[in-house]
């Protein structure tokens, strides 16, 4: 079922951002979508492709689809294009399509540091440098990467709605397992009693969920992207989930720390409550530098000295990213300028993406990780849903 | 959890074929799998790289993997690859692996007219070529299509098995069906029927539920893509299905055809009858072709003459198309020598690959759609399970 008001909203934005690059064409071209994910149709048709098809867009606002025959007959039943069909050749329709606009910069999907706008393939590329050699017209190809990251990255009013009720449902099920949780609970008890709240929703976790949630049993516990096991939580140590959920296709990522008193004393050590505020105060850090124009890792800078002004090691990861149809949504990163994330922490934070701002330390009371979520608005960053302040207690 | 038996039987396989090629390393390089699936990947590793990553398999048969430190733990504990692991820079440790190796040809995983040989990004491409052009090493690229016709069509011993279970269930589902159906059934509660079964056996269904199974019921219903309707099976008609499931990662597709008695008489129309035993020789012709060096088109001819000789139109599909992890699983296509298939008809059929068999017409009684699966033996074809010669009767 096409998801309607997503894909009209979504080209709406589509339109306006494409009028700001110097791009005649902007073409995402895929072939059995089901299978190999191309990663802007979601945004841009809503429906798959089996055969060779491609979403046009145009500096005239144009919402051309050339497609098959049989792929066209939703696309066209939605209305939100204008289809064209073949039956044996989509040369042929692309040749006619693209000689009417006559571009000289054609933007295609791909991208050498952001999977979210790499869904061509090189099969595809080759036969697409085949298509416009044959047609009458002398255009260059260029990365859509940019038009793709504001895109998808600044989130339309739907999308931000059902991040919401993401995060709200993802809290929701971790504070049902906090009241349901008991000390014999290993990491893969919690982990089973939070994938029973999740499948009675309906819905799935937000990543794959051998790790989803993470569950780190205290100080003895692997951390990392180790499954949960059958360790249990020790008295006087912290509970410590990574969750999310996926709510009408749209991702949460939340971590939540929790508290086992000693022979019923809730009391949380002193130690122990200093290293949370720490790392409190690192998020929030990174937050109150979160706005609009920053470069990622400016922002990934300032939560990464909070932490180690006081004491700590650097966290060996970068401090945020993007959530959207992806736990991972690509695009600008809040990260370190490390070889690895390409280019992606020096790009412009926009108004309208959401982020993630998590952090953690390894101590004697277990690991203490935090994230958060955020939406970026014109003034700043404004948080989802509450921050964890405190650690919150689990009652035996 | 790593497929152990299937990634160490494919690996074996990977070896043998790679030996035929003038082809020095092998690679396969993708991407947050996950989102953006590499379709050699379960094969060859049964593990997805959330960061780039590598499978790179050499002449002399060693079998390495180039990835990120944490995509390495799970790799590694399975022991079936070499594996190098990076933090920061895979190029740094692509450069030493590929220099000791230092090969003339690199063949990578890009094919124009086969998606399951296409899983390269033209992102991942562009910094492949860079990757190589630092290196101290003088290679040239081709495509490893050919290579992965032959390992990902050439089934192993496990493959089939669970092939030939998901046949065998996909026929118990569909007979289970036929005992339970009510002549007051529409097509979309004959569907329904069948997505209970499934999910009771814990299965899914081999394409997209919304139309898997397709269901026609007489000759009203509208063949082709369309989603089962509020359409009941008028008496003296055909129900036609066509279903698959997948079981442990490897699918099935088959039709089947049903006739409702006319007043409890279940004598089948005489012009049915004949109807039905033309598509079944021309099922029957195809499949008497099939053997080991005949050509995809050659099959699909043979079939399609043995119809059109017995004066019904042309079926506007090909013949057969492999089966495996995907329903449609790339390669050859015993299909004509359309423009929209591309080079696909022209390649040699090979032992050990599994096709479906499969074509149709509409007569006033309904779409008679017939589909089998075989596998190719050093013989000839074999039928993975009794083909339906006669039509079976529905009893309210």
């Amino acid at each position: 079922m096409t998801d309607v008001t997503i894909v009209s909203e979504k080209l709406e934005q589509a339109g306006a951002v494409l009028a700001d690059y110097d791009v005649d064409a902007w073409i995402t071209f895929g072939r059995e979508t089901s299978d190999i994910a191309e990663p802007v149709l979601p945004l841009l048709l809503g429906e798959d492709f089996v055969w060779p098809g491609m979403v046009l867009i145009t500096q005239d606002d144009e919402r051309i689809v050339l497609c098959e025959t049989h792929d066209a007959d939703t696309i066209r039943s939605v209305g939100l294009h204008e289809v064209f069909s073949y039956e044996n050749s989509l040369e042929r329709v692309f040749r006619e399509v693209i000689e009417s606009i006559d571009p000289d910069t054609i933007a295609i999907n791909y991208s050498k540091s952001n999977n979210t706008a790499d869904g061509l393939s090189l099969g595809l590329y080759r036969l697409l440098e085949e298509y416009v050699d044959g047609a009458s017209v002398e255009a260059t190809f260029e990365s859509s990467e940019p038009i793709i990251n504001r895109v998808r990255g600044t989130k339309s009013d739907t999308e931000l709605k059902r991040i919401q009720c993401s995060v709200d449902i993802s809290l929701e099920i971790l504070e049902t397992m906090r009241n349901a949780w008991r000390p014999d609970w290993s990491e893969a008890d919690v982990a089973e009693f939070v994938h029973e709240e999740v499948e009675s929703r309906g819905l799935s976790t937000a990543w794959h969920a051998d790790v989803c949630p993470a569950v780190d049993a205290g100080s003895q516990a692997e951390w990392g992207h180790a499954k949960p096991s059958a360790l249990r939580l020790p008295e006087g140590e912290v509970l410590h989930l990574d969750f999310g959920v996926v709510y009408e296709g749209y991702a949460s990522d939340m971590q939540r720390l929790y508290y086992r008193p000693v022979d019923g004393n809730s009391t949380i050590p002193t130690g122990l409550q200093s290293a949370f505020e720490d790392v409190r105060a690192a998020i929030q850090a990174g937050f109150e530098t979160l706005r609009p124009g920053i470069q990622g890792h400016e922002v990934d800078t300032a939560a990464r000295e909070t932490l180690t002004d006081r004491g700590w090691p650097e966290f060996q990861h970068g401090f945020g990213h993007q959530v959207g149809r992806n736990v991972h949504d690509g695009g600008t990163y809040l990260g370190p300028r490390w070889e690895r994330y390409g280019d992606t922490p020096t790009k412009d934070v926009l108004e309208g993406q959401v982020f993630t701002l998590e952090l953690g330390i390894e101590t004697e009371w277990g690991y203490l990780g935090q994230e958060e979520m955020v939406v970026v608005r014109a003034d700043g960053a404004e948080y989802l849903t509450a921050p964890q302040t405190s650690i919150e207690l689990l009652e035996e």
